[in-house]
């Protein structure tokens, strides 16, 4: 009984995970370089403790992507488990209450960088094979691909599965790196957004000016970048990128009926990020704007003198990073370039300015008529008691709609997390019963997607 | 003769400033506190080996002034001498060739953070000094008063000249810390725009959030910022702050053809920044809009994840320094109000907003009319050979207006600077020339002055 497996090796299972928690796999720091072999040499080593045939370290242009498989009969089905190992940076690193790489349990819950996004949720997957292997259970073939590059775009990723396609040959493909509309309300996420993630720097004059010589008499940079960003979202929240929404299809009637069947209370929610109204694009639904519409956010902007105190300067140029989540079916190489050429257009002659595309990934839609959503349908229905939603998440995992490109596999993201889990956020935590619960419900899933 | 004094002594005059330049004295970062009182120490023997009567380091409530005297004649005039040894902060450091702190001279200029501003000219008040001391001919009783604070808004030194008005009885101030129009264009700066700073923060969510889980239903702190700063400034250059322009005396014609005297080629103007279109309020030219009009800058923007790579986040704030050039009879505590109650009443419900007024100082104007102003043109003529202009300077001195009102003394505004030493900027750098016509002239005017 997996129950029984998880209540004798609790602590065990806790104590591995704090290990890998505590290597600092933040791939978007290339200092970190090191540490990203070192985490993918420690879950070779556990997926080969935990019962594979064999697990390799496999290089890639960029970090190594760990494969390990476990091949018990070629006649039966195969679930290639997909997950990443980089974490996201750790910045405000003043806001966090512990060492984000120094995991602590806090009443029911584990605080550490990557606690759920996604070491907590690929942790799951190993301890869940482990059990089916150990206990002689497994009804699949399995396989393992975990990279450490997800939370910058997945870029080396691409080519590896291109590279690799017969190696990851499989009937589905198995995430964990999603969460659960609420611990009450199990889910199944059957929608992600894509992204299209770019820079822009406006740079004025060749040099910073002392504001009061020249004040008033030249472009400011600062004072023109947020001019420009500010016009991308109009009074309505539309963005105002021509054709930005020409392949943007609208909920029917009856698809906006059910997709607001999912439990929510507005109070509760803006209570929760401790704000007094939300915003958004005008005639939607909060969780339409973030499962079904597409938007723009500034993630981050920074020009002149930051630090403390006063320097009356205009600096001589200023920059910010702005993300566009797509809904299907746009294509984010698409909006890169309408962004790029709707950016230059509307920039003054008094300023020069840059346009980078740093990152993207394509909207991924599953449908509920899948053998495999079936299955994880029903593994929920078992653990958590309650049949689970169909949930369209606002995130997105780039290289979910690559896997069905390039190996023609569709995923099924089965995760577990919860929202105040603060992924990517200072205090990043995961519920102890959710990582023991996925575990459960991840041998259950395997048993029934093998009967299907 | 002057001249003289300066060819056989102009090595040494060198090799002292070089030793004030070294020394750290940035107001801004209080990091550099030691180095302050470092700063003022060394003025003080600077002063005494010139030939004060008397130096002393005097505390304030902050940086410390530097106050030192020579009376010769209690019926003869006094002169103030002004100036200020703190220098900006240096950053961006990347983008200086050499390290601020170690003055070298390249070509015909001295480059170090303080070689114009104001260490150099206040260096070119004390050598002057030193000659009319040394040989008998100082015709003024002289007085020092060289502060620490200005740039950061000489916070300390209002209640410090207030605290002793009779110490500082005197019949003018004397201050060389502007610029000349140009080399071949000599000028006395009969205007300064006054300053008003602010600082504004945007707060949303209590967390920073995840952009695909939330973005597009909660209000973004860092768009919102750039949507609220954006509207500021109007598509014509103004300032839509209600009452902003209340105060503002516009120039008659006959002003404004006389102002516009001055030589100015706005395609060399243009050359010097490496912009190809100059950007102000419609209606004005490029040196009505620094000389007598009012401006607002971004100096600083900041919020969100602004390193190498991508982070996927909404910050939970985003902030701005903003300051505005303020022009006669327009009054910075009036503006900080006019500001800070226009940016909270159009800040959206979705947000929390923070405006803190950091400093400020009032416009000044000195009359041509003034004996000192004729001193001072007769100085400059005597040396330059040519009647220098009276120029409004869009820069802020924001102390001038406040010895007017608690000492009741004008200042002249003789300056020594040129456009091109990249005052408050990187690769700050002082012309040698100019540093030594600096000293010679400075005699003239005391010489010109004792007799009117």
């Amino acid at each position: 009984m997996i129950k029984q497996y998880i209540e004798s090796n609790k602590d065990r299972f806790l104590e591995e995970l704090f290990e890998v928690l505590r290597i600092q796999s933040i791939s978007a720091v290339s200092s970190h370089k090191g540490d990203m072999v070192k985490c993918a040499e420690w879950l070779q080593s556990s997926l080969l403790s935990a019962g594979a045939d064999k697990a390799e370290v496999m290089p890639t242009e960029g970090n190594p992507v760990v494969y390990a498989e476990k091949i018990i009969d070629p006649s039966l089905k195969t679930v290639l488990i997909y997950g990443h190992y980089d974490v996201m940076p750790v910045d405000p690193i003043e806001l966090w209450d512990n060492d984000p790489f120094d995991p602590i349990i806090k009443g029911d819950r584990i605080y550490a960088r990557g606690a759920n996004d996604d070491k907590g949720q690929v942790f799951m997957q190993v301890k869940a094979f482990e059990y089916m292997v150990q206990n002689g259970t497994l009804p699949c073939n399995v396989k393992f691909m975990l990279e450490g590059e997800e939370e910058i775009g997945s870029k080396s990723l691409y080519k590896w599965c291109a590279d690799n396609k017969e190696l990851l040959s499989a009937d589905v493909i198995l995430v964990s790196d999603t969460s659960l509309l609420a611990w009450d309300t199990p889910s199944v996420t059957c929608g992600l957004r894509g992204l299209c993630y770019m820079e822009v720097e406006v740079t004025g004059p060749n040099k910073d000016l002392h504001s009061g010589l020249f004040g008033g008499a030249v472009a400011n940079p600062a004072n023109v970048l947020t001019r420009l960003v500010s016009s991308l979202v109009d009074d309505n929240g539309k963005i105002t990128i021509p054709h930005f929404y020409d392949d943007v299809r609208d909920l029917t009637d009856a698809e906006k009926a059910a997709f607001n069947l999912a439990p929510f209370n507005v109070e509760d929610y803006k209570k929760g990020l401790d704000i007094d109204a939300v915003e958004g694009e005008a005639g939607y639904s909060t969780m339409e704007r973030t499962g079904v519409r597409p938007s723009l956010d500034v993630n981050g902007i920074w020009g002149g003198y930051i630090e403390e105190g006063t320097k009356t300067v205009i600096p001589s140029s200023a920059s910010a990073k702005i993300s566009m989540r797509l809904v299907p079916n746009q294509d984010y190489m698409k909006i890169s370039k309408l962004f790029e050429e709707h950016f230059m257009s509307i920039a003054p002659k008094s300023v020069k300015v840059k346009v980078q595309f740093l990152h993207g990934g394509q909207p991924y839609v599953s449908p509920t008529d899948l053998p495999a959503y079936k299955a994880a349908s029903a593994a929920l229905t078992q653990s958590f008691g309650k049949e689970p939603l169909p949930y369209f998440s606002g995130g997105s995992i780039p290289i979910i709609s690559g896997f069905e490109e390039i190996l023609g596999l569709k995923s099924i993201l089965m995760g577990f997390g919860l929202d105040e889990d603060n992924i990517h956020s200072p205090n990043e935590s995961y519920g102890i019963a959710n990582f023991y619960k996925g575990i459960e419900t991840i041998v259950y899933f395997f048993d029934h997607y093998s009967k299907s």
